[in-house]
């Protein structure tokens, strides 16, 4: 009989088959105002065999090592920059992710925050909710279609890879992609070609980002590569915050570059009221919603728990990540 | 030299010939304030040769009567339900309209409005501005996913079909269409199933309006055909308002029927401030924007113009309504 920290509510069905075998599952949650605090999470924490994360749950040696029990951490996300992997390595904690679960609805959501960017969907509806509607205006709300137009992928992983087939399925894009490595499925099935970041960003109508947050792509777009860009391109950030230098795109966008920028994510979350960010009518932020669909959130749930499950009965966990 | 009024400001650099030609045209324009008034309309317009309208301008008996000179009038739109073409047609005026130039940009709004509402991008947007977020939440925002969903299109014409293809390029959708014509190319190319309104509605997760308006679609979609719906169905209009009996829609919203609603024309335009409809969370309105991109708005006043010059100069026009 294993004790589990679940550190926010996820969909509750899913601890049906722990609870069955007689592992306890204790929730914390403060509905809608946001993450648990250190303390908390730690006082919950050091007696647990399994812990359920978030993205905002800081995992690191301080936390682990009042946790002398803990077997398995499943992140409910397929990012995990949030725990130190080198400190759960050196203590044989199993780590799990979700990847594949939100693969689809993350894709879906950068596609979404790139239309709406395209075509101005937040100020116009603004516009209609404030009573601004006054009447048919052949010069309102101008947007940039996107059809034929180029779209370059930071990361060509199953997230990217998606995003890449809606845009060539919907408007027949070109795609241009940056990778380590070669995707010959996403050059046979899009004919996308590979690029190097210079020219992936010199060449695209739209910047969308997939890559995982790493040494090498933090802060990867910066003052330097941002200036690369077309200067009426859309960025799409539903990666982490911390891939674009957002001092740096704040400069570029004052200075008037870019059609739009969509985010998903930004630095730090949630943006404090005071960021500069807020204040541009072409930025448009979203709660870091990637993954949020019924079906997607509900797999993921599913996902953890089997994670959890598989590990206290010495079994393989399906998603482990590999250290 | 012909006297053109053209109602609204459009693209000025596409008057060029036709001021080359030395015709005089004039723009009435209130900007941001809405339509022409009609006594003004009517004393602009009586000695003229050609009109540049927009869908707002009411062109009936009355306003032809004071118009002897009257040749063309060429609306700036696709549709033309403002223009009384019994009355134009009894006098010979050439009426014409702007079709195939606007079909992919009003498409992809359509598509627009459908991922917004479906991913909850307005609300979510809001939450950000409005400093709500708070941190990341496992149950915030839950959208529904778009991937394999029936997509029923009501009228498949350029614009239906521009859509459906979409959905089927991104989402991998199934397409329904209710037509009064078999379309072969649809069939053959998506795969798509023509469907009796009821087959349509009762089976669609998401059904999109492009047909026209005209007294066989006029409240097509009223409390009996509505309740044919899946109750999470999402709605989108990017037709005519009165496609839909308001009314009806908003006594199903109230009772929890629909996912969400998705509004680029309503009954009337603009929507009264005191109009239930914008209490609704789930309905997202935007002031009539369908064409509103760069290009389809150079394109459309590129033809209006020309349809003008080739009347005036006894050529046929390039896209005239058929009487």
């Amino acid at each position: 009989m294993a004790k589990i920290f679940c550190t926010k509510t996820i969909t509750e069905s899913s601890f049906k088959s722990l609870e069955q075998k007689g592992h306890e599952i204790v929730t914390w949650d403060d509905l809608n105002k946001g993450p648990i605090d250190r303390q908390t999470l730690i006082s919950s924490a050091k007696d647990c065999e399994g812990l359920i994360t978030m993205l905002s749950d800081k995992i690191d040696e301080e936390l682990l090592e009042q946790c002398p029990n803990l077997k398995v951490i499943s992140q409910y996300a397929v990012g995990y920059n949030n725990i130190d992997t080198a400190a759960t390595k050196k203590r044989g904690i199993v780590v799990t992710n979700t990847p594949d679960v939100l693969t689809h609805a993350t894709a879906e959501l950068a596609f979404a925050l790139l239309i709406s960017c395209a075509r101005k969907i937040v100020q116009a509806a603004k516009n209609v909710e404030e009573d601004k509607w006054k009447g048919w205006e052949p010069k309102g709300f101008l947007g940039k279609s996107l059809k034929d137009t180029t779209v370059g992928i930071i990361g060509a992983g199953r997230i990217g890879s998606s995003f890449a087939k809606m845009c060539h399925g919907a408007f027949d894009s070109n795609i241009l992609y940056y990778s380590r490595t070669k995707k010959p499925d996403l050059e046979s099935d899009l004919d996308a070609k590979k690029a190097d970041l210079k020219e992936l960003l010199q060449n695209s109508d739209v910047i969308s980002l997939h890559c995982p947050l790493s040494d090498e792509t933090k802060l990867l777009l910066d003052k330097e590569t941002l200036s690369y860009c077309k200067k009426d391109a859309i960025i799409i950030n539903t990666a982490r915050g911390e891939v674009i230098n957002q001092d740096d795109l704040i400069e570029l966008l004052e200075q008037g570059h870019f059609h739009s920028i969509g985010m998903d994510v930004t630095t730090p979350e949630p943006l404090p009221h005071s960021s500069k960010l807020k204040s541009f009518e072409n930025v448009l932020i979203i709660p870091h919603i990637g993954s949020a669909t019924e079906t997607a959130r509900k797999d993921m749930s599913d996902l953890v728990c089997k994670n959890i499950e598989n590990v206290l009965e010495n079994l393989s966990p399906l998603t482990p990540i590999t250290y």
